[in-house]
């Protein structure tokens, strides 16, 4: 059964809500509401105009319980980490009213006493998504599986691997494949309701933890397999977790997902890579583990205009040879098209 | 105050019970007796000559409570994970006779409800010492650091990175050289007494665990750390911890540990890294976000004679023309004065 949101993001719905504006995008649960005293009164899509919802914006949940939703949802991540009060009280405000609690947090809301109690009180769930589920050691088993596996890596967190994975899932559809996609982090998780929060998983466990999510989608029988990517080689708090996926998910085909006007690593000192030692330094990992090329690029060109973005996709073209596009701005059929036919078990592609 | 150690490794002793070995090689608690049926009868040294210890190997706890042990250490781990019926017998025995229980079990024995029971109620304690303490993300802290810092990384898992460390902080000792020696794993912990086995953190916060104990080791104002490596890069299961250690402890310096005759990855169809690849891959990897070279290559020439073991060692020069020796079969006075020059902040090391 299909939930109705009310997504929780005070004070960051508008700036950088990733978890709220990916579930609005790609969810099949429809949002009702959004709360954030920020910009209460105005629409979704005034707040964020790419995204294509009219769902009003509210101050509170009491607001939000006028437009019957049946959960509401973490949709940004307190600074620091601690639940400010307000939050607090808001949470509890809407299990008081009957509504399954859905985070992604860090800290779980099921662990936490009071949470717990008034729900168990209430009869309501409370589904963190980023607790894991215990996993095995990696295998190897994942070397069995048939489809052709896609990993997407990128050149930082926050560039749109997710939504890369997602566009051409929809894309292979759209061109008769059975796409499945692999949800590794929380709003992914939330998107397609199963999967594992890599990055939440004990690190010896983490690409056995990959490992099984594959499995599960192979067990579909589908045509491709699209692994939603985590953080970025050379970050220096989150490459492990990329590392894992690498590992874990033992992919056919890499697709580098890039935001181009990101000189640095968000929060950190460190340049991000360019095109072609991003490509080297993802394949020369993989190469005796489970080899794989780099067969396309996407590009994040959200912060150029038409001509600048064009400008963006031939340079990253004559660095490297490869399929290049932006699948947001000028849709993933092309990409999908280009990179189809290196999605086969042992393709040689020549890049 | 100093434990006396019974280790409980039973079928294990003689053949790969690693922990019990570096614990008896390396500790300064004392190891008053082997608990393994395998082998009762004989001492430490006949059963694992490179041992220098004549403690008694004994067939149960029973035997060994004659020797008047403070501690029972796990010494090895069980296969398949889950603990066997008399593993669980042995260790409630220890504990009614009053003995700290200490272990690197993945499972935490502190969080089992009978031990937990039989421990309180004898007043013992169980340290697990695989238990992480909850650490910040990676926040680049350890960039200011004045001392310059080696990580150990090799070509597989128990090639002998804890070991080469620890000798070579001898060495360092020896030349009058402050050496501060950094736990990553269990029986590194157990050795020194603190540390956290960072393959247990969970895998967003493994670069911060790692930070937050090289901080910890500086604030004791050593000439040089030692920092434990875990895993090696091509690992398909540990790769996620050994890339946590080099973003994490930021090292200024490499040393490579290699068992020459290890062709694969244990357990794993994965071919092992040459010399020059390990090089190049750990290198790169670590160009954008903390530059640092490899130094030196620590070879495990346990398997082969002296001869054998000179033409590996000679052989890899010619490979690296780096500094190689294997610090166990001839000292590590000479490894450490050849790598000495190079552990200086920013020091141009020429390769």
């Amino acid at each position: 059964m299909s939930r109705r949101y009310a997504i929780l993001a005070p004070e960051h719905f508008a700036r950088d809500a990733k978890t709220a504006h990916g579930v609005i995008a790609y969810s099949h649960d429809v949002t009702v509401a959004v709360i954030d005293p920020a910009c209460a009164g105005a629409r979704v899509c005034d707040a964020v105009p790419y995204l294509r919802s009219d769902a009003p914006i509210v101050a509170s949940v009491r607001e939000a319980l006028a437009f019957a939703p049946t959960a509401l949802l973490i949709g940004t991540a307190p600074k620091g980490g601690a639940l400010p009060a307000p939050w607090r009280a808001a949470i509890l405000e809407a299990i008081g009213a009957g509504l399954e609690i859905v985070s992604g947090l860090h800290d779980m809301l099921g662990d936490d006493a009071e949470f717990a109690a008034a729900a168990t009180a209430r009869g309501v769930r409370i589904w963190d998504v980023r607790k894991p589920p215990q996993t095995p050691i990696f295998s190897g088993a994942v070397y069995a599986v048939s489809a052709p596996t896609v990993l997407f890596v990128g050149n930082d967190c926050a560039v749109g691997k997710m939504t890369v994975a997602l566009e051409l899932a929809r894309a292979a559809e759209r061109a008769h494949a059975r796409a499945a996609f692999v949800p590794t982090g929380q709003t992914g998780i939330m998107i397609a309701g199963w999967g594992t929060a890599i990055d939440r998983v004990i690190a010896d466990f983490a690409p056995g933890a990959t490992e099984q999510l594959v499995l599960q989608a192979a067990r579909q029988r589908p045509d491709v397999i699209f692994v939603e990517g985590q953080g970025a080689i050379n970050h220096p708090a989150y490459a492990p977790v990329t590392l894992a996926l690498m590992y874990g998910a033992a992919p056919d085909a890499l697709v580098l997902v890039c935001d181009p006007a990101r000189a640095h690593i968000e929060s950190y000192a460190t340049p991000t890579l360019a095109y072609r030692e991003l490509i080297r330094i993802h394949e020369a990992l993989l190469a005796t583990v489970k080899p794989a090329r780099v067969v396309g690029i996407a590009l994040n060109t959200r912060r150029l205009d038409d001509d600048a973005a064009r400008a963006a996709i031939a340079h990253a073209r004559e660095a490297t040879h490869l399929p290049v596009d932006d699948v947001v701005r000028f849709g993933a059929d092309g990409l999908y098209a280009a990179i189809a036919p290196c999605l086969r078990k042992g393709a040689p592609c020549a890049v």
